[in-house]
């Protein structure tokens, strides 16, 4: 490709309204444009990286045995209604009506339609089965942001498998994790495989792939002593144990006047946060709950999902706890607490001589224990950890990392075939429900996620596997013939030798070319100039490492090549 | 790819409710599935269709120099606004609200979206550009129906380009057209490019690409002598002159109490057709609006549309013509009408002594001379061309094919950059609009087409070009080891040919097995079978003409070869 035939329009300011790196660069290399907030639309230089990106991951599902689909976009209501989630999905779907009035979603993933697909499917002999496709999402996020790693519509590579029962299922996921690691490995983007939440998906086990960035919006709980990582949502840590004092024969009244918060109470009374319970009131699916937490410690609101498997959850309003407890927040408690569940988290589980709001403002408990005083309906993990915990396997101390989750792979269970209905004749002859696992990639999020992990104070670098050229020849000079005839005999012979190569046959500056060069991050540079001509050479420099060496005309080509072997 | 591995429902049965010749065949086939009315599920076999017939359309486009991109399918409202197709595209646009109120459109066409990016062009220099995606439109057709070839859902490949006068255009119009030649041409798709209808596009000129199909709905008139080609929306014809008698000083009264059609007043008042004036009452644009042809003669509503560039039209009701003119169709004339606009067809100018309505119930006027006896705002081309008329280019007898739209190009002019304010720096240092072309082929539309011209009563006969597999070699009788081992063997060694070969290692009954590789349509078969192995031969059938021929074992990879050659 030559430049001057390729539509780039690089800038030389940063945007104005970009808030990460990738978002930034992207903008800035001529690679994507906003049209609204969320919808993001990609110019030839992304559609080449972008395509990169698909294959590698069509071969890595053609690897594993999955066969490539494609399923609608706008859906009927009526699906989604069987399965439940017409209602859970809530303001996240679009929705919207056709001309005779029937109710309509655009997809946000599609678990629902799939399954569809899978009524058709007849015997044990049909399964397993790994269905995937590349298809565009559409999910009308509360806060788009950060150009294309958060936005209201992008493409996703989804699959799908249908195994008669659960060793088949644990094959089938697998299969799915290890394509994953592979995929990512080959698109040189660093990937945390780590334990999550299933979420709206239901199912009993999930792996998100988390790569490092600032941008990113998850917490990953990682240890550097072991291969153990989670996302807060689903980490855990073997805390210290507390040693309680011997404690009171019943809980005895504290005046704390001035004491609103946890710190408050443990500066002015010496009781240190970890001596305290935290009571938290949440509204769970219209019910009223108390939650009980060590003082020191934060309750994850997706932990308190998963365990009561609520649709939704949300803090009480300061009306509704006053109504129920008839105290502000700052003196809440549970002791006495009858007519309310209570969940408590297991850091508190036997703790005792503990400290604690008496739902009279101003007034503390102290000397209680939990097990004897407060009636706890349900101990769960609802804590978030924090670094520096030791790890759960192996007691190192654990690091917390910003992530952006780049994939998602689900034990789906039986939730989807059972509503909807799906049974194959079984090995002796007995009807059986599929078992399905659900797996997902966002392509453009990856792409995005690339130039995080990917970048340098000049702009892009990518990963050959991805650039959207492998090798860019600068011409020095447009108008002078011996640096046109050799840049255009390289190009020619690169191009022969199979190799992506733009030819930047621009009248500019060379100031101007390598900038955009090293803007939109091509990996390799051959620069044909005629004071290197005259000694019959031509400069190669690699983008990561800004080195350059001269190379003789005649030896480019082979030179190119041999990076380009070095670099897979 | 091994059939024992590939997904492919193929069925016994024709699905009930299939009304065209390749929605029977791809649904039969295992290729698709209908998700709901327009919305179909592509299958294994049908995405390597797809894929195949977007490689071809791709490299065309980029032979011409177009770039690709991508551009997001939901749009925001104002844009279509400021275009003011927001209002024109009526209830074929999905529209829905996203979670703040705002409006949003599914995307039917992609003009106002590539407008919006054509925004940061600068200068003549940057001129001209072509741009394409391959991307889903949404359309909210009134009747979904024939399968895939009318749908509310499906990928369209869309080219803009961005000239800076008329003359650039036409180079661009030209490219593409040339380009959608060859396309056709590769995709073995018989496509007859005709003049058509603009439509609500807008633009000077366009040219639609037409295929020969009974599930078609659009009718094209085609001359068997020269090179004329038009739909009837914007064909015509040269219409021998009738001659007409010396008629009358005035009109004069004729009672016709039974005669209220054309063929009633031809045959009771023996008035042939051709010297009646047939008078229609249409609403265009809230507008009452009288429409003269010929007796013998039809209107086309879009030429009406087109001549009075009106936004909707539609046939008066009863009342709406009672009210206006105090008769009943039947007996309806313009003569002496000053009051309500009046158009007249062509073919009727310079007409006398004719017969037509004289607004009252059971009676008509005869001896009437239009030019003299009815006020005419304005004359055009609004009949429809009948097979037989004289071509308008040569005089040879016209042919009606009833065809399916596969293509269409248009000159747009600047009626997008204009609304959305595009300009550029002129030649001459003034500011310019840029005018545009627009150019689409729906891609599954072109596949269920391809169907429609290539098929027999056993299935379907892909070109090689598309089809899903070039080659299946069928092995007969699995547990023989003889035949696996042959079929195993010349199955790795035509891939490592790099022929798209399929292996149909299924334990299955021969007959099974040649009624489905028949029905998907592999343009070649190679039999392995233990009497052929005897001989040390196996077969080698052609799809389309059932020739069958005994190959030796060594030589038929490359007699795969030699066909696969010959038919490209």
């Amino acid at each position: 490709m030559r430049w001057s035939q390729l539509y780039v329009p690089t800038l030389r300011e940063d945007p104005a309204d970009a808030d990460a790196v990738s978002h930034r660069l992207l903008v800035r290399g001529g690679f994507v444009r906003q049209l609204m907030a969320g919808h993001y639309s990609l110019l030839p230089l992304a559609v080449r990286v972008r395509a990169k990106i698909v294959d590698i991951i069509r071969e890595e599902m053609t690897a594993i045995g999955a066969q490539e689909f494609i399923l609608p976009a706008l859906h009927p209501a009526e699906i989604w209604q069987r399965s439940g989630r017409w209602e859970v999905m809530g303001e996240e779907m679009f929705r919207l009506k056709d001309r005779k009035g029937a109710d309509l979603a655009l997809g946000m993933t599609h678990e629902e339609i799939f399954t569809v697909l899978s009524q058709e499917l007849k015997s044990y002999r049909d399964l397993p089965q790994m269905w995937y496709q590349f298809q565009t999402k559409f999910r009308d996020e509360a806060r788009p942001k950060s150009g294309l790693l958060r936005v209201r519509e992008f493409t996703m590579k989804d699959s799908y498998s249908f195994d008669i029962e659960a060793g088949g299922l644990d094959r089938s996921f697998g299969l799915h994790k290890a394509a994953y690691e592979r995929i990512f490995a080959r698109l040189g983007l660093p990937a945390i495989p780590v334990q999550a939440s299933s979420g709206s998906m239901g199912g009993s086990a999930s792996v998100e792939f988390m790569s490092p960035s600032n941008a990113g919006e998850d917490l990953v709980v990682r240890c550097p002593g072991c291969d153990y990582a989670a996302n807060t949502e689903k980490a855990t840590s073997a805390l210290p144990a507390v040693v309680d004092g011997p404690g009171l024969d019943a809980p005895e009244r504290l005046d704390t006047p001035n004491a609103r918060t946890i710190e408050e109470l443990s500066l002015q009374h010496d009781v240190p946060a970890e001596r305290q319970i935290k009571t938290l009131v949440y509204v769970v699916d219209d019910q009223l709950t108390l939650i009980l937490v060590r003082g020191d410690h934060n309750l994850v609101e997706q932990k308190l999902i998963d365990t009561l498997a609520a649709k939704a959850v949300r803090p009480a309003t300061a009306e509704e706890i006053q109504a129920a407890l008839g105290a502000s927040p700052g003196s809440l408690g549970a002791v006495g607490i009858a007519e309310l569940p209570i969940l408590a988290d297991e850091a508190l589980r036997g703790r005792t001589d503990m400290t604690t709001g008496a739902n009279t403002d101003g007034v503390h408990l102290r000397g209680v224990s939990i097990e004897r005083d407060i009636a706890v309906e349900r101990w769960a993990d609802l804590r978030e950890v924090t670094a520096g915990e030791p790890c759960p396997q192996c007691g190192t101390p654990l690091e917390v990392v910003v992530t952006i989750e780049v994939g998602h792979i689900f034990k789906l269970g039986r939730k989807y075939t059972e509503t909807l209905g799906v049974t194959v004749l079984g090995r002796d002859g007995e009807r059986v429900v599929p078992i399905m696992g659900s797996y997902g990639i966002g392509v453009e999020r990856a792409l995005a996620s690339i130039v995080e992990t990917h970048h340098d104070d000049k702009g892009i670098v990518w990963p050959v596997s991805v650039a959207p050229f492998e090798v860019a020849v600068v011409m020095l000079g447009t108008s002078d013939e011996k640096v046109t005839e050799a840049a255009e005999g390289l190009y020619r012979q690169l191009q022969s030798e199979r190799v992506d190569v733009l030819l930047d046959d621009r009248d500019e500056r060379p100031g101007v070319k390598f900038r955009d060069v090293e803007l939109i991050g091509i990996p390799y540079r051959i620069t044909v100039g005629a004071r290197g001509l005259a000694d019959g050479t031509v400069e190669a420099t690699t983008r990561a490492t800004g080195e350059t060496q001269s190379v003789p005309v005649a030896e480019a080509v082979e030179h190119v090549r041999k990076l380009l072997t070095a670099a897979v």
